[in-house]
């Protein structure tokens, strides 16, 4: 006798929250080892992700699962795409069927590896030494070259490994917004370059007390509204934020003494993506409503926290009075027009995490090109250092002498990440495009964004984006969601008229 | 075709390394749910660990496996019972035939209340509140009479309990060597308490900053062995150690500023049996031939590094001098005798951890005799606080005002741990007579373990335990292994001998 459809589901749904437990402990081993694993653990932390990925894989391809998501598309249940079900159906599908054309085996090499490459990243980068790093990426490159020929694409193999982080986006679409952006962004960086001006971001280079920095962060990324009580703020390498569960988000950093701005725009920037972890539906973890709809949509929340709200001159006169009172030393006799100045200098630079709001995207495009290099034209492994120093040359005018501070300097690649940089601009975009309407839909009793960050209100904005983004799930693809809320597609130009209302005053544009 | 005996051992040596990666994976949910998990994270880190438990116990009972160990016990493989084949087939059987008398209902109930249970055993303490508790802890013990009977056992219902933990032992044998040892060691405190003499015990008490702690504790741990490329410290509520894969070894402490003892000996004694874990072989881990013989063979290994090497002269005539550099300002002009003295005060104390090593063993006849009663006799939990507080009158002359410093100060029956207490007397039972062994063994052209000590020289030591006892796995039993490497069945002679040695001549006795 065949299920009912309602019996259908419900199966379907405890499937998928089986598959929802294997994946938070995986993201639970990860975290672990990112931030704890001892060097000697790593050759074992890889046989348990390998097996849990063959575990994932498994339930992912269980025929029974597929034949119930095969009932359950043909059903009333999946009529209205946008219904809880019918987006649950419709995601769970998709998800589904991209797992059913990777074999198994490249699937379980994939995820040994990327353990593996991310351990030797680590030596390499450390050792300033890509050749150690090159045939472990080299082999990084050719699985994500035959995991794009096993999925299929429309365009380009790119477009397959795209779709992986932004779903049913396509390279050349990708391109042509970043081409828009780039178009006059590059002139607005020229003027600010032949604006003569620069701040002094020396004061940012003082001494910064870590256990001072620790304090401060804590204190700014839960008066901004991250929950303590559901997630905390450990220290590595290369910074990341990551859900473990529906009331367990960890964020990440790393603490310079003498460089202000890396551990609390990094804490700021993870919090923002934590905030989006803890506004999905908790009831509905691991499942398509209780998701994240894509990579970019993720980074709209950490990039609108980090430079929207947090390089904003409205945040630093709420904040700035008790940033100078816990950094006496450092900041004792600076202005607040001077601190502002400084964590807002743009200037090309070679290592993307620590570069500004303008230049950032420039850094973005170079991995954006290079990657389609590798996957669509074959780029080898062994010509990338050369390959990256000619693009840092043409886009910003710099490069670097070392690996080290070159191809060397993000983890992505090491962990099979391949596909994923664009999403950073992307997010840019997002995030530009989301607090333009954001502004327009508060613009109340309570005044201007501006107006309430000044007086350390941020639970309107984050509880507009938990209205508007988090409580949606992926319920509507980023495409749609940004019609629907901003009633227009993606457009590079509200994030070029936040950089030239901001920079503008600044340079004396 | 039946299997060859030798393909149905590799068959069954590959299910259980399959086994070995699940149950590493929920040390690792265990180990960061006690050192990190935020708190509203705990409900679903139970599903986590729920489903873990089942997915171990489905592969432990499977009937394949039964299969392929039936056929493997009847073979030549298995002939020579101390032979590796002989021994991981006698110990992987002992095993399921345990599992299969378990409902899988049952052994996924126990995996949540453990969780559960721990929770809210933190709270309970923390607000001296045992009727918040004593609900959960009363299912706790309901099920383990559950699963008691469902094991079956020789002559009471605990030794079902205690075989969890000290495979093979009875409850009448640990209750007669413990009667021994009693018997001798009462009289011993008495004559301590009556000689009237006693250690300035507050300089101890003194500032001890806690990063220094933290600098002197993994100091130390080094250099009696401990490997940090293969393990980590860090600190939890109740400290304990984990081995989360075979070069993952995770110690646990917890630091108190104003008084020294408890990190630095808890370190010491969780090192200690994070060096059994780091000797076992990394090939067979969690297999029976990398795998520790029982609870009292590992408290065997930290009870002697914390005891009979920490608390030592010799130790601390290697040692004091840097210590009193680290804490000048504590130890400044405290000499070697005083403090020697000091860390080894005996007197009758309320909290088990924080006992001394003489009055230590009483603690654990009280735990040991209340869950015998709880689960032979059925004595209602709600009972328990009142029985503490009697047997503390009894055997230690004083007890405690809150259930904070009484029934809930351990961990243990929180997290369904009944049957676990005897294994620490036992631990140090077996400590004095294998450490009396080793000095035998090794009196040669070093000299005394004493004179090693002073010399900064642990290697001996730790080589020899690392042959006589780490590199076997389970290959024998505690009993035929403390009769092969001492001549000797266990006795409780060897302890008093110690203890008599140590403290005659700090008492005047």
């Amino acid at each position: 006798m065949p299920l009912s459809d309602a019996d259908a589901y419900s199966k379907a749904v405890k499937h998928a929250r089986e598959i929802a437990i294997l994946s938070s402990i995986d993201s639970m081993l990860g975290w672990d080892e990112r931030v704890n694993l001892p060097p000697a653990g790593g050759e074992y932390r890889a046989d348990q992700m390998t097996f849990l990925a063959g575990q994932m894989h498994e339930r992912w391809t269980d025929a029974k699962f597929g034949e119930l998501l095969e009932q359950l598309a043909g059903s009333d249940l999946a009529k209205d795409p946008a219904s809880d079900t019918g987006a649950t159906i419709r995601q769970l599908k998709r998800k589904r069927d991209k797992k059913t054309k990777l074999p198994q085996a490249l699937v379980e090499e994939q995820a040994r590896l990327a353990v593996l490459g991310q351990q030797a990243w680590v030596e390499a980068r450390k050792n300033n030494d890509f050749a150690s790093f090159q045939p472990l990426l080299t082999r990084i490159v050719e699985l994500k070259r035959q995991e794009a020929n096993a999925l299929g694409f429309k365009e380009c193999a790119y477009d397959a490994l795209l779709d992986d982080y932004e779903p049913d986006e396509l390279t050349s679409n990708v391109r042509r917004v970043l081409a828009g952006l780039r178009e006059e962004l590059v002139p607005l960086v020229a003027a600010i370059k032949e604006s003569g001006r620069q701040p002094d971001v020396s004061i940012l280079n003082r001494s910064f007390p870590i256990d001072v920095q620790k304090r401060f962060s804590l204190d700014v990324a839960a008066k901004i509204g991250f929950d303590f009580q559901r997630g905390r703020l450990d220290e590595t390498a290369h910074p990341f934020c990551s859900g473990l569960g529906p009331n367990d988000c960890r964020l990440t950093t790393r603490y310079t003494e003498r460089h202000f701005p890396e551990a609390f725009f990094g804490t700021l920037h993870e919090a923002g993506h934590g905030l989006y972890d803890q506004g999905l539906n908790p009831e509905q973890y691991g499942l398509p409503l209780g998701d994240a709809i894509s990579l970019g949509i993720h980074e709209l929340q950490s990039r609108m926290w980090e430079n929207f709200v947090g390089r904003s001159r409205a945040f630093w006169d709420h904040f700035y009075s008790h940033l100078k009172a816990s950094f006496h030393g450092a900041l004792g006799g600076v202005s607040p027009e001077a601190f502002y100045f400084a964590i807002n200098d743009v200037r090309p630079s070679l290592i993307r995490i620590e570069s500004d709001e303008a230049t950032y995207n420039l850094h973005i495009l170079i991995r954006f090109e290079l990657e389609q290099a590798l996957i669509n034209d074959n780029l080898p492994v062994a010509d990338l250092p050369e390959a990256w120093r000619k693009k840092y040359q043409e886009y910003l005018g710099i490069s670097s002498d070392t690996d080290a501070d070159g191809v060397l300097q993000d983890i992505h690649w090491s962990g099979g990440a391949i596909g994923y940089f664009s999403t950073y601009s992307l997010g840019n975009l997002y995030a530009a495009q989301f607090f333009h309407q954001a502004n327009v839909d508060l613009k109340g009793a309570h005044g201007t964004l501006n107006e309430q960050f000044t007086r350390g209100e941020f639970a309107p904005l984050l509880g507009w984006l938990r209205e508007k983004i988090h409580s949606q799930g992926q319920r509507y693809s980023a495409a749609t969601l940004v019609e629907r809320v901003t009633g227009k597609p993606l457009s590079h130009k509200p994030l070029m008229e936040h950089l030239k209302t901001k920079f503008g005053p600044l340079y004396g544009l």
